[in-house]
């Protein structure tokens, strides 16, 4: 659980000066502190730089209460509000194919808890599947460094378990078995599309 | 141009009560006052649910500086921004076509004004239909009730002609002859795919 402090910033820990450098190799293909959306905004701008793929991330839906126009200068938003999204949060076109998935780290080192999903994003994925869509999650685990790919199916089966009372969670046996793991390159760092190629029709 | 108050709110005219109804049929097609994004919001909703097509708006993209927390209550954004949207407002899947468009509306009676398109819009697009997305724009001309679709190609010849400085709108005559006209139904009334089966592949 991130520590939301009221001027809305997240809480970063100070880096200690002493700490000991990684070793080289791990440099190169460390994530340096980034988040997965900065990881996968960086991806996403090498496939559209390379015409590889047209990727975004959707912005957050905010339900807005009151513009205030000052004369002279921008419009400025002084009260709204987070609305729960209906969709997944990136979608977009590779080489004719419909990709949608959303993306979600957990700290854990042993499972994926399936309260990181919810509901109408399972829903809108089945819906986008039935379409030809080509559905997935991202996963990260950020204390492992180990980022997979969880085809639909995969997901659809834990979510149906869960509901049928079942463990809450994915155990990391079943992404090894089941998932694809993305195997971190050097630029960009997370293909994740060279992951997916096993998906595609 | 839409008469702004500072509590941002739209004026909205109060309809007279002594007005004349409109004739029966003009009734049943008619938009009776929704805005474009309504009315596509509306078949979008008609899509999904009949397993037609999977197609959302993105929400409005927005700077967020300042978000309040108070205890006990939703969190309130204070101070935001509107940001240039990147890509198109539409996009999502139909039958393992992605699709990828722009709604655009203008009260002109004669032509389509192009600075109501983005340079970033178009080569957003541009981008997605090297992918083999299907890209167009969803244009209504409000004044006449009519609407088309502008296949992207079309687009792009009078884009690169304003950009040799020719005409800075498409003349309605064009739309006639070489884009698609939505012909509208009673429900949904704007049936916008049916009319795009000449695009896809």
């Amino acid at each position: 659980m991130t520590i939301r402090y009221p001027n809305g910033k997240k809480y970063t820990p100070v880096p200690k000066t002493d700490e000991k450098l990684p070793k080289k190799k791990d440099l190169s293909y460390s994530n340096r502190g980034k988040t997965l959306e900065e990881e996968i905004d960086e991806t996403n701008e090498f496939y559209l730089q390379r015409n590889i793929a047209v990727i975004h991330k959707k912005p957050v839906p905010i339900q807005i209460v009151k513009v205030e126009y000052p004369s002279r200068s921008a419009a400025v938003i002084r009260e709204a509000y987070f609305r729960t999204p209906s969709t997944t949060d990136y979608n977009g076109v590779y080489n004719g194919h419909y990709i949608d998935f959303d993306a979600k780290e957990t700290e854990s080192k042993t499972a994926f808890p399936l309260k990181n999903v919810h509901p109408h994003q399972v829903s809108h994925m089945e819906s986008s599947a039935k379409q030809k869509g080509i559905c997935f999650l991202l996963v990260r685990f950020s204390s492992l460094e180990r980022y997979f790919v969880v085809p639909l199916e995969m997901l659809l089966l834990a979510w149906s378990r869960m509901l049928n009372g079942g463990r809450k969670s994915i155990p990391l046996g079943e992404f090894e078995e089941q998932a694809i793991e993305i195997q971190l390159s050097y630029f960009p760092r997370l293909d994740y599309l060279k992951a997916i190629t096993q998906l595609l029709p």
